[in-house]
């Protein structure tokens, strides 16, 4: 029997957590319900990867801690190794009911691995935090925060850096699971970061673009097909004008142009589409935009952005 | 080259968190040194594998989401997911820490498994719930708590139950991993408790006792020795008494005539005791009780209560 090709699939926060919920364990598990039986499926013919993102959770969890002085705060690193967790567990369990549902008896196993990402501390990120994180503060809360923090409608909130991630740390193991036919789910908001430099090994605080993150997984496992799974159908041009268009199937170099015009924005659709192209262009192989709901149909090719090379 | 001995070592809370402290995640780092510089030497003889403790980590958990309305809280099994990815992460970060301090090049791979535990929904525990859990309450602040209670010397405590460990959900994947020469990082606070019935799948509010699912690991695994490593230099008996004595190597007889004298209380030694027990007459392998700083010494024999079929 030939071996069964490779999807990555990375699901965007509302894959637990949809626009105005709260984010309660019942929701969540609910949310997983549709999705988890779309990968239970596929699981027929493909290996599949899943990575995610975590941004409502590590959130949640900060406002937690924020609210409780009798314990010790941690830093964002550990809080988004509990998400990794966390979130592991509702996927797994969620496709455990899912292939309760399909099969008389489950054979498929999966797996869930705390990961960590190794990125550059000359990443110029560093010198620069972009990337708004956790709870609204007022001014008058916001005295006294060690924390740095950026203006924003709804009040000021806690920047971090978001440097590029450079090697999944864990790549050789999740290689070998899925070659173990496991189904793995790894590399949770982007991966842990860490910077490894002469013989020292330190967490940072910083978040890394679970999309970017997955990329990198995607090309280093050659995956067949990789997948960004969120809340929009794909990639459009002329966004919010009268010739706005969503983009089906489009080939490298035009996906350049469109990038150089400043198409996608950069706190969004951006960093979606980066993954997406340089997993094509490294590997020759499809990456795909799409919608949740419409995995499926996207990996047959009738739905979402297909960056071709 | 003859393949290495496994061993599944079992670290108590007190690997991160020693009595006294707050919690800090520098103190849990700080905890986890000389533990780790030990592993890190015996895996160049041995194949490893680590489970661990949650109480206190799950216990500051609770206490924060207890002090947020404002966000939903999680169940006790997401939370001992949360704990299964942070204390995953900060053992393998100190792991690798520990190998950088020894070796020229890290070429030994470790990986952090989610770990669900089947337990049985007609456990009697779940009839009758003794494990206390999380912060302690005063009359008035217990008013209204969703969860049953229990009265101790420092105030009121939610307890859960306690159910026997079935089976390790994740047992061949752990096998796999450790094939193939990984440390195995895995059924941290004993592995997330759930019930799996009429091709249903759920997470229950328990807590299952580490050592004993550490055991039933070991056993599947087959382990050479099996280690748990705490803050007590092994089981005694006539505690406390003037006749007190340390119990070395004792053969499993000799053992279960001192369990049945009632010599090893419920909540401390006797799951410990039994644990190894269990290990030793399934796989007429060596199991010892130790303290952490002496792993190495009871492995070669020279220190712990070493319980021998």
């Amino acid at each position: 029997m030939a071996e069964k090709p490779i999807i990555l699939v990375a699901f965007g926060g509302n894959a637990l957590i949809q626009s105005g919920q709260e984010g309660t364990a019942e929701e969540q598990f609910e949310n997983l319900k549709l999705t988890m039986r779309q990968m239970a499926k596929l699981s027929q013919e493909y290996k599949i990867v899943i990575t995610h993102g975590n941004g409502p959770q590590v959130g949640n969890l900060l406002l937690q801690q924020e609210s409780c002085d009798e314990v010790p705060k941690m830093p964002l690193e550990i809080i988004g190794a509990m998400t990794q967790g966390q979130i592991g567990y509702m996927i797994e369990s969620s496709l455990d009911t899912a292939f309760m549902e399909i099969k008389e008896s489950v054979d498929q196993h999966f797996v869930t691995l705390i990961t960590y990402v190794v990125v550059d501390e000359n990443d110029p990120g560093f010198q620069n935090p972009t990337k708004p994180i956790g709870p609204f503060y007022t001014e008058e809360q916001a005295k006294g925060l060690p924390y740095r923090l950026t203006k924003t409608d709804k009040g000021l909130r806690r920047v971090v850096a978001s440097p590029k991630p450079v090697a999944i740390v864990e790549r050789r193991e999740i290689k070998k699971l899925i070659e173990m036919d496991f189904i793995v789910i790894c590399c949770g908001g982007g991966g842990i970061p860490v910077i490894r430099k002469n013989r020292k090994f330190r967490g940072v605080e910083a978040v890394i673009d679970k999309d970017l993150a997955s990329s990198i997984l995607a090309q280093e496992i050659k995956a067949d097909i990789f997948v960004i799974a969120s809340d929009v159908k794909g990639a459009a041009i002329n966004w919010g004008q009268s010739d706005q268009k969503m983009l089906r199937r489009t080939p490298l170099a035009e996906m350049e142009k469109y990038v150089k015009e400043g198409q996608f924005p950069a706190g969004s659709m951006g960093p979606k589409v980066e993954a997406v192209m340089q997993f094509a262009k490294a590997t020759g192989n499809r990456g795909v935009i799409c919608q949740l709901d419409d995995i499926e149909k996207a990996i047959t090719g009738e739905a979402g952005t297909e960056i071709t090379d």
